[in-house]
């Protein structure tokens, strides 16, 4: 298990290395794709260990650790992508509110990023048990800031 | 830089930790849009990266060593997702060279993982010589694969 709580120490301090300007883009678009390839990468992994948390899936401890790794690293590389002059775009589903809201989407993005952290160290024990009630708080942070700040498909 | 180490062990143990069966994809399409995302994150970091190696950007080492971590964590991701019956879809840039000549595929990726983790290495080190060292051949690793095995837009 040294991999893993390896990784989870580094999902929890991802942030704190993370420079507020770490990165900027050519183009709004650029902006647009890298966030929604970012979101995209965490709603894979997120739905692969929901169908395990859900029994949808056979549980494997050391996937569900992988997943949920991956989902508490990428948790916090969405974000800095929801610039100044990134609210339209052909595809994306943002909806205006990002950005006249702007305190309410910063506080639930680090709402998710606490809850996928603990997500992560629930799946670390290897207890499916605690993989499941650290699951369903994890997705609510989801779904409660998709419900006001993605737009219908 | 205690973050930063922590990261970069990570990364460098990310690929042990990733169950062969880590991932399945419902369609195909979801694993094109998956491993199109993780490559979008990786691209956007990689030429962030690039412009502070080749003097287009200011260098500053803690954004650099952001981007070299990110980079060399999300580099284990893409690969598992360009699984048998995911070769053609509507906007896939793949060859169906990928799954001809799988061995060769597989030696570019973890070529270039190896040297996106000496990348990060070198990020860490603060030095902006010692980046752009290690710059030049892990961008070699990326136009070397998709030279092959990417299709020209």
């Amino acid at each position: 298990m040294k991999f893993a709580v390896t990784l989870a120490l580094a999902a929890a301090s991802f942030a704190l290395a993370a420079p507020a300007s770490a990165q900027s883009f050519q183009k709004p678009e650029d902006a647009i794709k890298y966030r929604q390839g970012a979101l995209r990468v965490l709603g894979a992994h997120f739905g692969a260990l929901g169908a395990m948390a859900q029994g949808k899936a056979p549980y494997d401890a050391q996937a569900a650790s992988h997943h949920a790794d991956v989902i508490a690293l990428v948790s916090h590389l969405p974000w800095h992508a929801f610039g100044p002059g990134t609210e339209k775009g052909e595809n994306t589903r943002a909806k205006p509110e990002i950005w006249t809201e702007q305190a309410k989407f910063k506080e639930k993005s680090e709402k998710m990023q606490e809850a996928v952290g603990k997500l992560a160290a629930a799946a670390k024990t290897g207890s499916v048990d605690q993989l499941k009630a650290a699951f369903g708080p994890a997705g609510q942070t989801c779904k409660s800031c998709h419900d006001d700040f993605r737009r219908e498909l």
